[in-house]
């Protein structure tokens, strides 16, 4: 706690390690909150760096970098899952890390997240360790082709799923020193996510089920609620996620990808803010940048209910032209009710730079996806 | 233009004049928007100071610290109204100010923006330039005792107007050297506010009328929209304020309070963001934060409708303990879907340090000026 002279109010200190987006609209919320903020960022030049007025500049693979940011912080979290676990394990001797190292370990190896799924009998795609193209084609010749092989940790060429069609594919991925593991390709009706917080303290609080459109593997936008899911079937989702969170020992946010197949098999899991729940800044009373605070300060955690009957959020990709603020222009004007935000990134084609979200009924009318869809692609190329 | 190297996007920087709770919401905002945001602060340890990744500490009653805060800035605006109006002209040559300095002044020269206003045939209290307790004397014997004197700008031991209800009373404030005005004193039903935004370009947006109840003159809470308004008479206050943002020529936020007589009469006006607009950050499709930035970039403004059928706003004011942050626990836990705010102020008993705001249907049986008063309550006393 920072026992300010004068009579500011002490308050907490929460530590950031990274300084990407997710770090740049925890930021806000902490703001809102009035509790301090602070990132480890690579660069100043960094999204959350941009904005937050506490940074701190170093790497988080160096062990010194990570222990001097967590100095005068009352608990350390993350907005990726990149820190090595054994500067993960220094941490915890020294300040509150939230999630934990033990928690952390299952976002940070695929292989021992699958194990631990398959041992609490979590349904998951068929998996198994590979390390030879002859465990690949023994993997595939029950599963059958194409097989996904997936890096443990990490990955190259900025990917670490393949979707391999042939023995070939299989043995180009195998070819790069990444170690991998083969997993069953499911054909799926669509992709769900859930988003959990828990508490030190054990409180739970769980989002509405949202359906997630991947292209390219690549999330492009998200609909709150998943639409057309049963209560049912989206009650089984949650209680799964929330039973994950407890088991995991889960603090913070826990957002889980689900595979729609008829019945629901887990794929990813994040314990961060995560692009699935960015509807929640304006969709729901308690966003998820708030409700990652509120749980990792052990705070009760705020309701997570949608305030409108849907929201869509469609991410904003770089295009040919960085001069994505003077096309505000035009979008501002075409639909006042979409909300923008821009992360200050640099554009790169293709590069996640911002994301934009609308709210409404459809029930009434409202074109929310042709709307979201058609303000994130006027905004990264400047065509309708 | 910040025309960054490497394809970061080029955005605007918005310098705000002053660095309380008003800078530090629109800072909030401008993380949002992406957009570049600097405050000109009296102290490192301001409320916007606290929080904002640019700032300089200056004097806004310095003519060269208001000038080298304006380098760099594409538009200057203010979360105050006290900056010289010399200084404002002197501004005006080297960047886009917003609101101007001729539109200011009617915030700066209360006497000014009453005889503005009655020359535009605004219904007003009866006011009367007065110089002696003769004058003040002569005024009352017209519109009766009290009378109402209001230091023309300014005022002393933190208050700009006195209720007179004698001579006595009266020959105390004019012992001061400070000039006033005597204005009729108004039994009114109500007290309203009107929140505009307008442009450079001339695009105005207004919200819906909402219910101010003041206690010894300071704002307690905010009820969006006003309780049983008759909507002819919300369209009609809805309708003086953009005529009045149009005549005064205002660029960004035009906050207007009114007097609920059975007729509506001008009390004050305000060219910021204002304590009357709090609600809109969780209760409108654009918080009057962002809708600031809007207005002074001269974007297109965004869509002022309440996504809530009621909206309640609550200052908490400090009370014997700083330790706000402590009570958290209790509001949170007690209701789940109060939004708090926390400014970072200093706490000193009676002064503003943060709101909470609740959203809801009263028809469905929501309690929301009893939740918000409570939580406000708890949080600045620790008593329910």
């Amino acid at each position: 706690m920072t026992d300010e002279p004068g009579g500011r109010p002490p308050v907490p200190v929460v530590g950031m390690v990274g300084a990407g987006q997710l770090a740049r609209m925890t930021c806000q919320a902490a703001i809102g909150l009035g509790v301090g903020f602070r990132v480890l960022a690579g660069s100043a030049a960094d999204s959350a760096a941009q904005v937050c007025a506490d940074v701190q500049v170093g790497d988080y693979t160096s062990r010194d970098d990570v222990l001097a940011f967590a100095a005068g912080c009352d608990v350390v979290t993350f907005d990726h899952e990149h820190v090595p676990g054994p500067h993960l394990a220094a941490l915890e001797k020294v300040v509150a890390v939230r999630p934990g190292a033990d928690a952390l370990r299952y976002t940070q190896d695929k292989l021992a997240m699958r194990e631990r799924l398959a041992g609490l009998g979590v349904s998951c795609p068929r998996y198994a360790p590979v390390s030879s193209l002859a465990e690949v084609t023994a993997f595939a010749a029950e599963s059958g082709w194409p097989v996904v092989l997936k890096a443990i940790s990490g990955g190259y060429d900025g990917r670490g799923v393949w979707v391999c069609e042939t023995p070939d594919e299989a043995a180009e991925v195998l070819a790069h020193p990444v170690a991998v593991f083969a997993e069953q390709h499911i054909e799926f009706d669509r992709e769900l996510a859930v988003l959990a917080a828990r508490s030190p303290h054990g409180q739970a609080a769980v989002y509405p089920v949202v359906q997630t459109v991947q292209r390219d593997g690549i999330c492009h936008e998200v609909l709150a609620p998943a639409p057309g899911l049963e209560p049912r079937r989206a009650r089984e989702a949650q209680r799964l996620v929330l039973a994950l969170a407890a088991e995991l020992d889960v603090t913070g946010l826990l957002a889980v990808e689900l595979f729609d197949t008829g019945r629901l098999l887990v794929n990813e899991l994040a314990m961060r803010p995560h692009n699935s729940g960015h509807w929640t800044i304006e969709g729901a009373v308690t966003s998820q940048f708030e409700q990652h605070l509120r749980a990792v300060l052990d705070l009760p955690l705020g309701a997570p209910r949608a305030v409108a009957p849907q929201v869509v959020m469609a991410n904003v990709f770089g295009g040919p032209d960085p001069g994505v603020y003077s096309r505000y222009l035009h979008v501002m004007a075409a639909d006042p009710d979409v909300k923008i935000h821009l992360y200050g990134k640099q554009v790169r084609p293709g590069r996640k730079i911002g994301h934009v979200t609308v709210a409404g009924d459809p029930a009434l009318g409202d074109q929310l996806r042709e709307r979201a869809g058609r303000a994130a692609r006027y905004l990264a190329t400047g065509e309708d």
